[in-house]
């Protein structure tokens, strides 16, 4: 199969930028001559224009067009000559930044990672294996019919009964008839927007934010305004009080995770919770909160989620195990507040409800005493290698990258010197094999190609070590280009 | 917990109606006059109102209001006494057709079935539940990791590869990259609908058709256009012409079931499906084709969907094994040609791709002989259970009822005398513990209320001969009321 008709386009441009057919700084082709020249759709004449952009060859001016980057950066369109078969970022797909997040999944397949720092799960050993599978081996022989019986609406009654005491743990008065099961924490985030949204809706995200939740709310047309996050204490309640008192932008729902944050690490001290749910009550803008990774931080298993403070079904949560314990299952959860009945009108329209075997096993293992060993286990493995991944940070960047130490969960959080761009980082580690989260596929601003997501989840020592020196390497590269020679 | 408010209220009035205060043929109080004398919520108001209309209490007249039925049937709101705990019907959920349908299924969870002619899928022995049983065991024991690893993009590459082999047994020659997995064809519609339609559009649909789709739709914000269907050979092509002629409609797609039809259980002729695959070419409207009874008729299993006759991409087809192998499993495909890209974002963007555990035994089971066995078995199994249904359908009404001999499946689709109304009959039903599914689930026409779906899938023959007496004598109540006494 050919590569898509913009990316072959891109690379024959990335080479004629290379030839210096369009010079560094030069104003390149507008989309409507693109469209005219190459006689192209104007949705595979932008996507061409956000390649480039990606690439770092081509750089967007408000108002004016695209600008041919004045430090052309050779080399990068290689990465991109083995993409898979069949990929995220075919035409017809979505061009917003659903393009960018999806050209970069799509380059990360086609070169499988020598060391990972990008994919947000832990690596397998980390993980209770064997465990569950004697639990399913077990399950499968006591319940022979659960594959051809048809499954219960909204969960397994038993997996739903040990939800609701789980909730308890951690402050939230639920019953399990208020639980859904869902297919994955990302279908309980459509879900929340579906029942609360329409179409051309603005909601308020943290910037940066998860890129899923970025993809969800473009793939059904919302509008993400984006606030201001701080690395250590999450969403700025002064911004969002703002934002809501702007009759201008009209929020119809906050989209936030307040415990574990992905990408930032940080979860929002407890007044701030507090501030945030008390201003969403005063304006009635309910709250869809994102709570996949409590259990990977020791003190934010203890910590609150937001819905524990609520009393008037304000939040709606929702919640996985895909990340602290079994990646390979698709069974999230959610409880909906006020919204619970058309949540789950809309689960039941939109995929009925999950097969059982999963629930079966998940509700045995929660409620054993192994799951209160594993979870000690996982949060002290996990910082272990946030440690030594911050280590060898420091080690190798000293003070030129800032550092917010992160209070549980998977991820680093890293800003880059100025001069340095972090898509371009991406780009350079990944013909080296690395792989990592470059900013720019958490947020729509310009201004996140500054930072940079490392997962702690995967990778070890030995790749710590060799994956930090090459991006120190690759980081001096960008700062003091090959020829400049300023240094010798 | 208490019923909802409009149960209660719904319910306090149908004492009024039994009692007089509103006397049969007055005008009902209008949806302002109940929000206003009640201090409801016009939501609340209108469920009411269906509430009541559904019992047979209340009549809609169009631009007219409500009008208490001549000859209101007492007895009817018992059967919704004891709603369980959780259910569709609550306050906040959708109140169109989608209303009618959760209450319908509410009252059914809330009666256990004595006799089953509603559930659309097969009696338990009907499937290789120890087959499927002994695969899952050896593939977990194979794939320990199976629940801790991350799940693959658009499914498990055996399974797609399975899929595309039976693909071509039916007339579509398909790439397994041209297949995604889906959470059943439940999600395949959706997604289909979600790619091709916004909020608004109108959506050209088989009348009657699977309430699934009609709820789907209605979730989405779409229209449905319903067309008129025969019981033998399916969707009107004279009608679907006229239709896509008429400009006042712009349909945005056509959704239908060409291959044993739900409810009709009826093939469409090729002849037909050429026809209608052409008349779509010539507007440029998409057919989003749901396929999944096609194993469950000897003749259908051969006969072609129209995606086989489809060169242009313009055929979305979906489809799972969820009712010819395996009701528990919440496994679906779908092909969805030129909308591939779109679909696969999307289907990426709303819930991630399904767990493979699953997806490893069916592949095993499809590409052994012994589903070619169990198939030949089923077919003749359904075969007989249709026409033991069928013959005790004869033999209890006679002339009195209409039936079309399905052409495989599960379902029977009969049209009941004049003056019997299918729902009171449903209601009737489910007080003597027999579920059957009334036409008002399959159809927002009122003259849907004089059809009935029995699903042969479910009942023994002990079963069929005690439930088609008591249909019989219900019917016979509704033609001859008590103490009408005209026979005696």
């Amino acid at each position: 199969m050919d590569a898509p008709l913009y990316l072959q386009l891109a690379q024959r441009l990335s080479q004629h930028i290379a030839q210096g057919t369009f010079a560094p700084g030069e104003q390149f082709p507008s989309v409507r001559q693109l469209m005219k020249t190459h006689q192209i759709s104007m949705s595979t004449a932008v996507q061409v224009c956000h390649t480039l952009e990606d690439w770092g060859l081509l750089q967007a001016r408000p108002r004016s067009g695209y600008y041919v980057d004045a430090a052309p950066r050779a080399g990068l369109s290689r990465a991109s000559e083995a993409l898979p078969t069949r990929r995220l970022t075919q035409p017809d797909s979505f061009t917003g930044l659903h393009a960018t997040i999806a050209r970069w999944l799509d380059l990360l397949e086609a070169t499988p990672p020598r060391i990972n720092f990008m994919t947000g799960v832990g690596a397998p050993e980390l993980y209770p294996t064997a465990a569950l599978q004697r639990l399913a081996a077990s399950a499968l022989r006591q319940h022979p019919e659960v594959m051809t019986q048809m499954t219960r609406r909204y969960g397994h009654p038993d997996f739903l009964a040990v939800l609701a005491k789980r909730a308890a743990t951690r402050g939230m008065q639920l019953r399990a008839d208020q639980i859904t099961v869902t297919n994955g924490a990302i279908e309980a985030l459509t879900l929340a927007l579906r029942a609360l949204c329409q179409p051309g809706d603005t909601v308020a995200v943290e910037s940066p934010t998860f890129y899923g939740a970025l993809q969800a709310l473009e793939a059904l047309g919302l509008r993400p305004l984006e606030l201001p996050t701080s690395p250590s204490t999450g969403l700025s309640v002064e911004a969002l009080a703002m934002a809501l008192d702007d009759p201008r932008t009209p929020i119809r729902a906050l989209l936030c995770m307040p415990t574990l944050h992905n990408p930032l690490g940080c979860t929002m001290p407890d007044a701030h919770k507090r501030a945030v749910l008390q201003l969403c009550g005063e304006h009635g803008v309910p709250i869809i909160e994102d709570d996949i990774y409590a259990d990977m931080g020791a003190a934010a298993s203890h910590c609150q989620p937001i819905k524990a403070m609520d009393e008037t079904g304000l939040v709606i949560h929702c919640s996985s195990l895909n990340k602290s314990l079994a990646p390979g299952m698709r069974i999230g959860w959610m409880s909906a507040g006020r919204w619970q009945a058309r949540v789950e009108m809309l689960k039941y329209s939109q995929s009925r409800f999950p097969e059982e075997l999963g629930q079966i096993v998940l509700a045995r293992f929660l409620a054993s005493k192994s799951h209160d060993r594993y979870l000690r286990r996982l949060q002290q493995d996990l910082r272990e290698r946030r440690q030594a991944l911050a280590d060898e940070v420091a080690r190798c960047f000293g003070d030129q990258v800032k550092l917010t130490p992160p209070d549980g969960g998977l991820f680093l959080w890293l800003e880059l010197p100025a001069g340095v761009s972090a898509m371009q980082l991406g780009h350079d580690a990944l013909a080296r094999g690395i792989h990592i989260a470059p900013g720019p596929l958490f947020s729509g601003q310009p201004r996140m190609d500054r930072f940079v997501r490392l997962s702690a989840g995967m990778a070890s020592r030995a790749d710590i070590t060799d994956g930090m020196r090459s991006l120190s390497e690759l980081m001096a590269q960008q700062l003091q280009p090959p020829g400049g020679g300023a240094m010798h």
